[in-house]
């Protein structure tokens, strides 16, 4: 891609409805996108060429970073980004290359250190940052610990100093009716690293007694930054990302782009959209609630979300961009309560698209699209040549 | 897959209905799936997520080892199943990993020494055991010779000794009318086997001399039992095999499958998948008769077998496994007489599989399914996604 791609001044929208696929209402045998009232969507899909992706692989649930990876045309089994990681970047942390971070909750123990709640009734973020001011004042000799509030009962547990390895594995038993699990080394090396945290973790336990609910913390996901080569180098693109919430602007930061100011709503973040259009030549929106309500069990809130979105699309339009794409990173059906490993509809709309007879944005509709069923690493090619930015390949 | 794999108690049936695909009648313009009365085979399709399985590659017609090995989650190009060690594995036989296992046919050549039956107009069982007896005898220097009798002409030849090797070529030249091929060796360090073997051959020529029709043998397939890490061990479950047929048996075995009795027919079979379903969480239930017929070259029989199948099939659903997948491990049409390189139906029924439009099992209603055309290494992915036994990947 890098030999192939060329600037121009073609502009590229991708918008990314989070978890926009999902699963037939039992009652109504309609998902969530066939049950929304959706005319710009549907005009799109008319307009587009239509298909499902496979964000990771067939049966595979992705969580968000893999699932947007794959979007921007990394290969999400080769570029594998941590939780702690992720959890960092999306509070604007200038990660450097050796720092380990790992994502940590306030949680609830009893009297005997069993977990009684994971989230600590998720406090406040007012409350957590106070927390995290105290734990900050841990030393460990060999390491420089920060401790960053992120909102509610979430933190970002910060690891700098030499020789020190993310080979740890979780503190978090992922339920409650459990004692948070002693960190383990998972190679030799990390032998150090997990005494250090572990340390840290006792630390805090006893800074915590006392408080109520928040009384202990758990730790997970502990990763270094991966080294991906960013979308201006590949691209020769001028990315920019407007996102609502921290972990996708820090995914969008790690992949080269230029994060933007998000905004409320998605009319908010359409006119942010419009603002720094001139001044970026490929966007990448990311729109939510869709996920969200999907992840709440709500059907109706999720066809909601859809209806609010296909209601903000006529500002989009207006911009008129030379390659409109509008997709998913995965499914997230309400029926199901989560991430699942359904494809999810995608849309590509351009002047040189070859739209097919899809006139419906929809699981179904788009399973009989030009694009058909395709893997996700596949978009960015196609958005490329789409916007006319890619040389031909060989003589 | 072994990272994101988990236990539960949902089950998982593969009823694989061996040569299922086939071609349209030249007089009706119906494929053999297409003639069959098949109410319980569409009632499923209508509720389940179909599509198309490509066992190996478009174009490359698969042996039922590799076929299998494909549904089964692995990639057949590297896990390479000689044909001796399936025949072995066919009869309860514990390989050695150095065992070289060669498949053997007893044959009629005449007094020139030219095939006339590559069968012996396949000889009774007990005579085959006999036969196999007597050739047990035979001993040659540096290794040890065994000769196990398997169905009607068929025995598995295996030589267990020192420094051999099994890259060794057919003596089944495949068609009557030619002799016999000396064993060659395929690389120098597999010269002594060879030479081994063709003794073997020479002795075996003597000691038949007089008996009718069975006065030769012909081996191919020489192999040893791949390195294949089992299903447990990947997915994490307890699978099981219902099959009637030895091959099939030993397949399943070779993956890591509990071999449960089999049956005389699809009922009973189900009726096994009954007595022992508390006890797995997969099944493989092999159905043969559809490739037994395609192979026939007998259209209307392979008809009657697809509705025999679907006649049984009430049974199966009467337990409603959370995940039912029926497929084949290939194409066997019958106006072809032979294994085929087609696609072949599948279909997935669970609660969570997103079902499409189809509600017709066969290859033109397939083909629109939501799957559409993919690989069959892809079947397990979904079985345990559906099944809900995997994990999210990455955060």
């Amino acid at each position: 891609m890098k030999k192939l791609s060329r600037t121009s001044p073609s502009k590229i929208v991708f918008l990314i409805m989070d978890g926009l696929g999902g699963l037939p209402h039992p009652k109504t045998g309609k998902t969530e996108l066939d049950s929304a009232r959706k005319p710009s969507l549907n005009r799109i899909a008319k307009d587009s060429l239509c298909g499902l992706i496979d964000p990771v692989n067939p049966g595979i649930t992705p969580g968000s970073a893999p699932g947007h990876l794959a979007i921007f045309g990394y290969d999400p089994a080769e570029y594998n980004i941590g939780r702690g990681v992720v959890e960092a970047l999306g509070i604007d942390l200038a990660l450097k290359p050796d720092d380990i971070a790992a994502r940590g909750n306030f949680c609830t123990v009893d009297n005997e250190g069993i977990i009684t709640d994971r989230r600590a009734g998720r406090i406040s973020t007012e409350k957590s940052t106070g927390l995290c001011r105290a734990l900050n004042k841990i030393a460990i000799n060999g390491a420089e610990i920060s401790v960053l509030p992120v909102k509610e009962h979430r933190f970002v547990f910060i690891l700098r100093g030499e020789a020190l390895s993310p080979e740890l594995a979780d503190s978090d038993p992922q339920q409650a009716g459990l004692a948070p699990k002693e960190i383990e080394a998972l190679s030799p090396q990390a032998q150090r690293t997990a005494e250090i945290a572990n340390e840290f973790v006792s630390q805090a336990r006893s800074l915590l007694r006392g408080e109520t609910p928040a009384n202990m913390v758990l730790l997970r996901g502990f990763s270094r930054r991966p080294d991906i080569p960013p979308i201006p180098e590949i691209y020769k693109l001028k990315p920019a990302a407007i996102a609502t919430y921290p972990m996708y602007r820090g995914l969008a930061r790690l992949v080269g782009m230029q994060v933007l100011p998000g905004g409320e709503s998605i009319a908010e973040q359409l006119d942010n959209l419009h603002r720094y259009y001139a001044d970026y030549d490929f966007f990448f929106v990311h729109f939510k609630t869709t996920d969200a309500r999907g992840e709440d069990g709500d059907f109706w809130a999720k066809v909601q979300a859809i209806e609010e979105l296909d209601n903000a699309l006529p500002s989009l339009l207006s911009l008129d961009p030379e390659v409109l794409i509008i997709t998913g990173d995965h499914s997230t059906p309400a029926t199901l309560a989560m991430h699942s490993w359904h494809p999810v509809p995608f849309m590509l709309k351009s002047k040189w698209c070859r739209p097919d007879n899809v006139a419906e944005f929809s699981e179904q509709a788009c399973l009989s699209g030009g694009m058909g069923r395709f893997p996700a690493t596949e978009i960015m090619p196609l958005a490329m040549a789409n916007a006319l930015k890619l040389d031909k390949f060989g003589a």
